[in-house]
């Protein structure tokens, strides 16, 4: 279990601390804009039918880190974009991002989500089905509203890109053989393609040309990725029961990330039976959790997911290097090093 | 059982065989676009995720009738439109309705879905939600190619409307105080909102002014309902074990449709009583849905939602009238007559 008290250890670090005080910051330079955010989501899930606001706001108003609509807001800050046109896509991006949390949790039979019961335990998987479907039309109709065709085909095909990527990680459950290059994939299409988009449509909004709009493209993929490799990790980590979130979900759905494909390539024959007996046939035993964590302190695949993300997190930092130095620009940096380091 | 015999025996009534070849033509006259509309489907449901194709194509190519594309083909054809929008557009609306037919099978848990095992009983609710979410994103992808932001104002409005009517049927469900009103209420948005749609897009793109594109949104409204108010009337008669569905899908999900709620309130005390068991306790017993076949029987149910259908039908043939007489409009005006009075 050294792994998880070296993660724990980092947050007194000065590093770290300078990366909390990063992320801080850029919430506060874009405050006002997501105050507006807020304001919108909390507009645009209103229906006559009930249910849909209350599960909606469940869910919403528990206090997500709002981070896909932060990085479209400061992004746009980023290219001194004057406009009002950032919050509205950003509510949009947050209606995605909901709509498949909702639709996610049904999937993976989640029970907990930010440290509250899941939509899916509290009204049961019908109403948060059609209410992501809901969400996911609304955030359409917002973005028809914005009006750019261009915005409109970004964020459609990051949507469809991450239904791919979602059923492409529903095939590789319970198979162990899965590789390092399939999870990319995976996590590319379900999580990075958003993250992308968020900051993809800042460059669209303020008319900014080809290369802006790459590098920021490029910064949202590849901070993307690194955030889902650190969230694979904290499935395994002791931090994150912290975060109200239960430990080694994951595990027991037989989701095969980074951390498990580590630690089976790693591992020797006997070690490998004991992932096929427990991630593919699910014949799961009392303590085999703390197996899987004993197995990945073994072998390092914990620290070597984080490293793996920090090559990540370096690719997207230097996509930020073409635009002029700023306030924005050194927050979103360490917004990349939080986001890694995280234990929040 | 009179009702549904009675059902039966109008298949060979010279209006209900002017009906179906009304239908018939109408296929025939927009044939060569409907292959279009195909081949694009087939071309768009493409992903790199082979599951994606195999569960949507399962769905897509067990031959359903296409009908709201065909709305879509057939009043674009009626307002003498020359281009070649139609048929993504009716590909982007067959997708929405695929989209909804996944999702509606997970809440409803069907096992049937067009006389095979539906994507759920096959594949599992989890890929089905998230095919589902492709193919809705998709058609959102496919609308943005066609690039009109009218259109898609119209489709995403009708998307969030589709999914305000499945959880609003969703919370009345097994309530058998739900009054036709709500009820019309439910079906004008789960249903109408979509054919509704799929017509009033042809004006747009045939560039028609507001009372054209009013009269064929009316058209669709009134039709969808009416095409419903069968659906839940055959959902009670032997005609649909022909269709290959299986028969009291709603009764035994506790659905309350038209023909439970004139039964429930046209009952006696005791008769109440029965639906409140059945329907709102879900305490089944053998034979229950022959006693609820026969209570609608008794008290006219079936053939009075029926009547109502007609009335619906009624409306939508007289928004018709506006638009010169053709072949296309009598072939529309025939295939209402084939909605409300089909067995097929």
């Amino acid at each position: 279990m050294g792994t998880v008290l070296n993660l724990n250890k980092k947050s007194s670090d000065p590093a770290r601390r300078a990366a909390e005080e990063a992320f801080a910051r850029l919430q506060q330079l874009v405050g006002p804009d997501m105050a507006l955010v807020n304001e919108t989501i909390l507009a645009r899930m209103k229906s006559p039918v009930a249910l849909i606001p209350e599960l909606a706001g469940h869910l919403i108003a528990s206090g997500g880190k709002r981070l896909r609509p932060l990085l479209t807001l400061a992004t746009s800050r980023l290219l001194g974009y004057q406009g009002r046109r950032q919050t509205k896509l950003a509510a949009c991006v947050e209606f995605i991002h909901t709509a498949t949390l909702l639709h996610d949790d049904v999937v993976d039979g989640s029970r907990l989500r930010r440290g509250r019961q899941s939509a899916n335990t509290r009204w049961g998987n019908k109403p948060s089905v059609l209410v992501g479907d809901f969400l996911f039309s609304r955030a359409f109709e917002l973005m028809v509203e914005d009006g750019s065709l261009r915005v409109l085909h970004i964020l459609s095909t990051a949507s469809s890109v991450i239904a791919e990527g979602e059923v492409m990680q529903l095939m590789t459950s319970n198979d162990t053989n899965t590789d390092e290059d399939t999870y990319l994939q995976v996590i590319d299409a379900k999580t990075a393609a958003l993250f992308a988009a968020a900051c993809q449509i800042s460059a669209v909004i303020a008319e900014r040309g080809e290369t802006e709009e790459k590098a920021l493209e490029s910064f949202g993929r590849n901070l993307g990725i690194a955030f889902q490799m650190v969230d694979d990790v904290l499935d395994y980590s002791a931090r994150q029961a912290r975060l109200g979130k239960t430990v080694g979900d994951d595990f027991r759905e037989g989701k095969i990330t980074l951390p498990v494909i580590l630690a089976f390539r790693r591992g020797d024959e006997d070690e490998r039976r004991f992932w096929r007996r427990a991630m593919e046939r699910m014949e799961n035993q009392d303590r085999d959790l703390e197996t899987a964590i004993a197995l990945m302190a073994k072998h390092r695949a914990l620290e070597d997911t984080i490293e793996r993300a920090r090559h990540y997190g370096a690719i997207a930092k230097d996509a930020l290097e073409i635009f002029p130095a700023s306030e924005v620009r050194n927050s979103l940096i360490g917004t990349v090093d939080f986001c890694v380091e995280r234990g929040y």
